[in-house]
């Protein structure tokens, strides 16, 4: 008899398992048919090669996204007591509250892009009052204070993981078609930053920005306590357990399983901001292969960010300078991607509309 | 009694004289509730921006866009005799029919956007047959070639500016509250880089791309024969209707029309790529002030847009590295001016959610 630990084990590895590459002859025949459609060809630059990636990963030539879904993942942090976030970890609750009353902004906009939000407790330090909306899988209240001690352990950074996996596996079975990641948890700017640095080998002044918004004495700080904590645990850049389970946290580690499983399934997986980055760095150590599904919502203004984009080769869809996280980057990015699928699958070719080519 | 040209000429100086600045008071007002939303203040960047400037535009501290038109303006241009496009002037006709189908990529784009679609004839070559879809205001059947004469003449250059007037006009009075641009002239990069060359004083060269696809060869040959034209006609940059009267096209015209119209009654223009941003800038030198109202769509591939931003201080919402025209680039940014204001609309302040503020 396996062990709980094993069969909780083999759920990671099975899924890394299944990811297979993308379908390199629904590729070709995407991109055969983007250059009969009537427009120069290329001429929809980004929408063209979004299309093809999208045809690639669900092995479909004119593929549909009818039913997008946001997981937003929150979790604490134990580092936050060490004043390195303008906003106290209360927050943290409050705002998945928020979440499931609709008035935050990731609920405003997956309300345009029609999107279902599915919020997930995967490690907020305080109870949260049962809802009908709430998926409550709660590893741990909070990582602890990676600044003095690892932020949680190796099992349970896998069943973080495995939490996502099994979130995103349950919203494709449910119907969705594209998913986009979201994150809550305050002091999660220092965990990103951490694991950015780590993957990279950026220093770590490069990768870190002001979060939420501390002034130039907190940022200081904030750089002082991740180098501090780069030191004590020398994370192994190529181990994303280790990764995890040394400078990460909870609602990262859900992320990561959320893009792998979303990998497994071929469903296309929008990254959003920074945290939703150091989550994709981490899914693409974890599971190579996933990174050909993974589709940059956008580039935050978090000056780490750029160092995700360069590890993962990913190029963003939008520049707004949003710097929110809870997937709202990555929610507004779904909405192009539907539309480079619907450009695919209903523009005219030349022959269908009697337009003359090139001369 | 006023002549048909007095009352001709009164409707664009009546309409550059309606433009009035933004309500700085609304603006103020807006920005004040972004700042109470349930988010770290300025986190959603230019989704706040866009917002506060379109509650400035309209007047309402919580604007809402919900009908939104894209304006397709289609007029062939006499400079494409000199081989200056690597498709042929039929081409213009043929696709205002694919528009009229729905088979353009403008016409999915609109769709996925839920925004109308009206398609003027205001100087297209050949006869289209008539279609109720189709707005036919040809001012000429094109321009003359203005390599060697005047691309039309400045009465010409008036009523094509006063026909955008009257089609924007007419949309906003069917309910439009926001409205794109949008271009088809086989040929028109080559007036817009004139139009921008003599606008920003960069040269032929630093503003003169590729169009729909023209090999080194014919980029030279385009270049010279701009410079050429230039040179000829020596256009007056502060001077609207003489910069469109020399080097310009009546489409070009006509969307100066539309920006100058939507500005007159208050309503955004989200202005789409190379072409559109010539029509700004005439429309900038027509009204100064309708440069308020004007909302920069994306960032073309063709190298000369990025004078237009300078010279109009705008900033792009996407940088999808399209070169379509036809509005499709605008169409896309609609959406996000929607999301934009559905935030300052919908999401909840930290009063009434019950979140902590900063630290």
């Amino acid at each position: 008899m396996p062990s709980d630990m094993e069969v909780v084990m083999s759920l990671l590895a099975d899924t890394i398992a299944q990811i297979a590459p993308l379908d390199a002859g629904v590729m070709q025949a995407a991109r055969a048919r983007q250059d009969m459609l009537t427009k120069p060809q290329g001429a929809l630059g980004r929408l063209e090669s979004l299309s093809i990636q999208i045809a690639g990963i669900t092995g479909q030539v004119r593929p549909q996204l009818k039913q997008p879904a946001v997981v937003v993942m929150a979790g604490d942090h134990g580092v936050a007591a060490q004043g390195v976030s303008a906003f106290p970890s209360e927050v943290t609750p409050q705002m998945v509250l928020n979440f499931l009353h609709g008035g935050a902004g990731i609920n405003v906009l997956a309300r345009h892009v029609g999107a279902r939000v599915v919020i997930v407790d995967v490690g907020v330090a305080s109870e949260i009052p049962a809802h009908p909306d709430l998926v409550s899988r709660k590893i741990a209240p909070g990582t602890r204070d990676f600044s003095v001690e690892p932020a949680m352990s190796r099992e349970q950074a896998q069943q973080a993981v495995e939490v996502g996996i099994a979130v995103a596996v349950e919203a494709i079975d449910a119907g969705a078609d594209i998913l986009a990641t979201g994150d809550m948890g305050i002091a999660n700017t220092t965990a990103s930053s951490a694991l950015v640095a780590a993957v990279s080998g950026m220093s770590v002044a490069e990768v870190t920005g002001r979060g939420t918004g501390v002034d130039d004495a907190g940022l200081a700080h904030k750089v002082a306590v991740i180098e501090q904590a780069l030191k004590l645990h020398n994370p192994n850049p190529a181990d994303g357990l280790d990764l995890l389970s040394k400078v990460g946290g909870l609602e990262i580690a859900g992320l990561a399983g959320v893009i792998i499983g979303a990998a497994s399934r071929r469903v296309p997986v929008v990254i959003d901001g920074f945290i939703s980055g150091a989550a994709a760095l981490v899914a693409a150590a974890l599971a190579p292969e996933s990174k050909a599904y993974m589709i940059a919502g956008h580039r935050s203004v978090e000056r780490g960010h750029q160092a995700v984009f360069g590890s993962l080769d990913l190029e963003p869809v939008f520049d707004l300078n949003l710097r929110l996280g809870e997937g709202t980057g990555a929610v507004l990015a779904i909405s192009v991607c539907q539309a480079a699928c619907k450009i695919l699958d209903e523009m005219a070719t030349f022959g269908e509309a009697g337009v003359s080519g090139k001369e």
